[in-house]
């Protein structure tokens, strides 16, 4: 699907103002005079407010794989993949919470309202660790025991990890000290892991 | 604080009540009537049915730290208590789970419901799990480099891993794939992490 100039500016303005306001506090008046756009016009790329929210979330799900897929061209070892992946894919957290206003409840109702899109993302990721862990068997760094379970087990130990710290966040908000929380279990965990799968 | 006769017997006839019709079903006159006591009576032990329920969970808990307890008196690589601690430990989830009648988001609630009780019960679960990797590390199991840290993340590794099956289940209910799904996930995961902490 092209995206033309136009669509592309109001994504980039709508972005913005949603990671610095949150999607309930933004307007599309708000959006259509950041572009210089009448209303009307505006609703002509984007009939609703929650499809050009899904629009912004569907772009920084393609800008994460992007950057995932750009790491299998780097001579690295997959071991390294493996920790960029969860370094990348903590950012990317960060920047969908922040879309939803830092809210972690927020998140949950943009993951139940866009289902379909989340369950795509989730199987692309499956298929990037997929292919790092693959790759990692074939070099002889991982186990050759190494499989699709391991890929799915991965994929949701680093899930759970998020959830918890929405579950249990207790102003239901994501501040500094929770995703500094975050970040030092995810690279704990990420040691461990690799480790724990070595040939 | 001592449990005298009377006081088991309601507690026995009330686990097996919320074991089989769930937490928000059964009837204090039923609990009552089970154990041959007058509605008022039952009330002189137990003012409320949350006051009851809540019993039921910490007598639940206990029997769970004492199961993990005796492990420490036997012969037994660290490493296989872990193995142990994990199993017991989703069986454990599955009762609690069936108290509150199979249903994942009534587990939510009653958490919420009974925060403290779930906080100190949390906090004897890491002294457990550290006892358990301490012990391995000085007999040259672990990672001299095994922490405070890793027992954290060990704990929000296996809480992530259910709140997974609870957030994603689409019927809200657990059944057993849902289940048989988590053990395999804990079992796949255990050997992953016990091999990522090796000495």
């Amino acid at each position: 699907m092209e995206i033309n100039i136009k669509e592309q500016e109001i994504l980039d303005a709508a972005r913005n103002r949603f990671a610095h306001y949150g999607f309930s506090k933004v307007t599309m008046d708000e959006i259509a005079s950041d572009v210089g756009l009448g209303k009307a016009s505006l609703y002509y790329y984007f009939p609703t407010k929650e499809e050009l929210f899904k629009s912004v979330i569907n772009e920084e799900q393609k800008l994460f794989v992007d950057e995932i897929e750009k790491l299998f061209c780097r001579k690295m070892s997959a071991e390294n993949k493996l920790r960029n992946y969860v370094r990348k894919r903590l950012e990317y957290f960060r920047e969908l919470v922040n879309l939803g206003t830092l809210n972690l409840h927020t998140l949950v109702d943009i993951k139940l309202m866009f289902k379909g899109l989340f369950e795509d993302f989730e199987q692309k990721e499956l298929a990037l660790i997929r292919k790092i862990l693959d790759e990692g068997k074939i070099n002889g760094e991982f186990d050759s025991k190494v499989n699709q379970t391991t890929t799915k087990i991965f994929l949701h130990l680093v899930q759970g990890l998020r959830l918890r710290i929405i579950k249990y966040n207790k102003d239901k908000r994501m501040d500094k000290d929770n995703y500094d929380e975050l970040k030092e279990e995810m690279s704990v965990f990420i040691e461990i892991f690799v480790k724990g799968i070595k040939a």
